[in-house]
């Protein structure tokens, strides 16, 4: 396929750290990066414009195939144009597969050499998901980056246990492959004409949307399983690149494993991922963790955690987390972190926000969010800024000790 | 007292309707003008940037004394400098006493003639509100504009049950007066204090915060009650005005009684009104209502319907109400309201929108309050300008006419 997906290239090392440039079709994008998660087509609580202020400056964000299927369907957002023009996100999208949502169902779901069974959490409908028909729902999506459909085992999954899941999701990976290949093939012309509509559609005031924009494919990107069994991660990760994809994720992490195995994983796997691809790290995680996976050579993140955790009332701060509804704070005038310049940090007050929790309030949420983000993606540019300037090391290591230094 | 509180100047003036200008220390509120309503210290749903960003540019907004005395309480707000402060809102408010609030709790409020006790819909503890506590709390909380405690009797009241809700009204009236005098002399060492606070804190980035600023006291505006009765409402309105305010409000409207009857009060009582001081409209209402009692003499409006029924899915627009639940939008790419400019409507469509809903994602509530309040405040701009501009007679007949026209 002539063709161009993404481009990947990297400029500077340390180590194993390494920042480098994606290039797609809607923006470039700074690596090591953090993708906000947009599971049901928003980031939840906070707005597009506030994610492409030059404060946040989100490059890219991740939806989600299984709950974007499922409500409100493809047809409808077929019918409004694809993903991005349906939410109004102009920049560059990644869509997760549906198949760890699947596979987190439990009890609701089967999995069968076909694909998955299962019953929806909304409305309890049989529905049936597989590479095939997630690679149609992807390319129908169309996000500049889509994930094969895979199987998770869990952290503790047993070496037999966790091959069985490595082979499938093997299977599973070349038959995202071959369906992907045929769709994009077929869609070319199609995409020719959304990028048409996309350009007249006016993408004014925002220059990552208009610096771009050529009838590129979408990307596909492979998953390493094989839970806390190193040599089974090294097998998947040797016999995904066989596959061939455009970028490695490294998935079944942070499913209830302990850290240092998680570490370990990470070690063991993303330095071994072929050095011309991004490496994406699915799930992961606190800013401490992806510290420690940037030390170990991975270019890509999401987590729910800065969102999630925010509208649970927790902050996350340079110096560790903060839970807004101690009681100590009730008349704290500080910010939520004093070393934090974003804009809820320069006008409100743990006292403020405290009592917005407090009282039930939408914007308790609004604003947790809102600093739990511009902290992800503050300390993702500082980790670029780092191995740029060759300081990542010190960087890692007074980080580290700040954020678990404590609040004052 | 020597001291300046609010300035008033009416500019221009067509039939009964007024264009005018009210100076605070916290900036300049053109008239007519919609207040959005700020029950806990936060206009739900929607942070203060985009209230004073140039779309919405809200110069006023309202407190409540009810709320914000239960929770956070006076000592937190008194500690972390006053409620402008605590919440971060550097322009300006109005609090109101109180007074409606704990008569709408029904059978958990016993009125005598000292006050109402009630008890807390927080935690149920008992509670005493009288005019000297509401006075006290308001001159704590510090909004420009402070209302007299009152009581408020039901649209259907008989000729002598809101007989003796006016005569108690007027008592209160009083007795807030007299408080609220003595606060305010007593507080004036201290405000000083707080303005040069509010200097050294740097306002940068909101000139109408830095567009004034001196020492002056907080206004105080009487409530004119009588339910139905015109009689009683020329009456209260009379004895009212004798007691003195910097301000005057019609109270007990929008309380279940019929609309024309509504209409009937305002016509009386508005044009009746003091010319040279402000006359507030308290919580009314629609669109249509807003110009209807403009047109009947009034300055000043609250609401809480742009913020409450966007969080219910009902969008205001200039073709009247759009319910974003309905399944007819389920594929509709057009805005909520094509006539409208603002930052939603340019970039989201009613499918959107209604996924958002229909998905209990915060975004749906967060994207149309700002829709539905960028409608009032547009909304009343447009009157603003129709008045000055001698058109309001046209401009009435035809966004009447055109709010009842039905969405295409």
């Amino acid at each position: 396929m002539s063709e161009q997906s993404i481009d990947f290239k990297v400029h500077a090392r340390e180590g194993e750290a390494r920042a480098g440039l994606i290039t797609t079709g809607r923006g470039a994008i700074e690596t090591p990066v953090f993708m906000p998660v947009g599971t049901a087509g928003t980031v939840k609580g906070i707005r597009w414009e506030e994610l492409e202020s030059p404060e946040l400056d989100a490059r890219i964000i991740l939806g989600n195939t299984y709950h974007l299927w499922l409500r409100p369907g493809i047809e409808t957002i077929r019918a409004c144009g694809g993903l991005h023009k349906f939410i109004g996100w102009k920049r560059a999208m990644l869509t997760d597969s549906g198949g760890f949502q699947v596979w987190s169902l439990g009890a609701l779901r089967k999995i069968t050499e076909e694909g998955t069974e299962f019953r929806s959490h909304i409305d309890g409908a049989k529905c049936f998901l597989s590479p095939e028909i997630s690679m149609e729902v992807q390319t129908a999506l169309g996000a500049e980056i889509v994930m094969v459909f895979d199987e998770c085992a869990p952290g503790e999954a047993s070496q037999e246990e966790a091959r069985r899941s490595m082979e499938l999701t093997l299977r599973w990976a070349k038959r995202s492959r071959e369906a992907f290949d045929q769709l994009q093939e077929y869609g070319t012309a199609r995409r020719c004409e959304r990028v048409n509509d996309v350009r007249s559609a006016g993408l004014e005031g925002d220059p990552l949307a208009t610096a771009s924009g050529s009838a590129t494919r979408q990307a596909l990107f492979g998953i390493v399983q094989g839970a806390a069994h190193l040599d089974l991660r090294r097998e998947s990760l040797q016999r995904t690149v066989e596959v061939g994809f455009d970028g490695y994720a490294i998935g079944g992490l942070s499913v209830g494993e302990e850290r240092p195995m998680m570490l370990d994983v990470i070690e063991e796997i993303a330095p071994r991922m072929p050095a011309d691809k991004p490496r994406y790290l699915m799930g992961v995680g606190t800013p401490e963790d992806l510290i420690e996976a940037v030390a170990r050579g991975v270019d890509m993140f999401d987590c729910v955690l800065p969102t999630r955790n925010g509208r649970n009332g927790q902050a996350f701060t340079s110096q560790g987390r903060l839970n807004i509804k101690n009681a100590r704070y009730v008349n704290d005038q500080r910010p939520l972190d004093e070393a934090c310049e974003c804009s809820v940090c320069r006008r409100h007050s743990r006292a403020f926000i405290r009592h917005l929790y407090q009282s039930g309030e939408m914007l308790a949420s609004i604003l947790l969010t809102h600093h739990n983000l511009a902290f992800f993606l503050d300390t993702m540019r500082r980790v670029r800024q780092a191995i740029r300037s060759g300081q990542f090391a010190k960087f890692r290591r007074e980080c580290t000790e700040q954020l678990s230094s404590g609040l004052g």
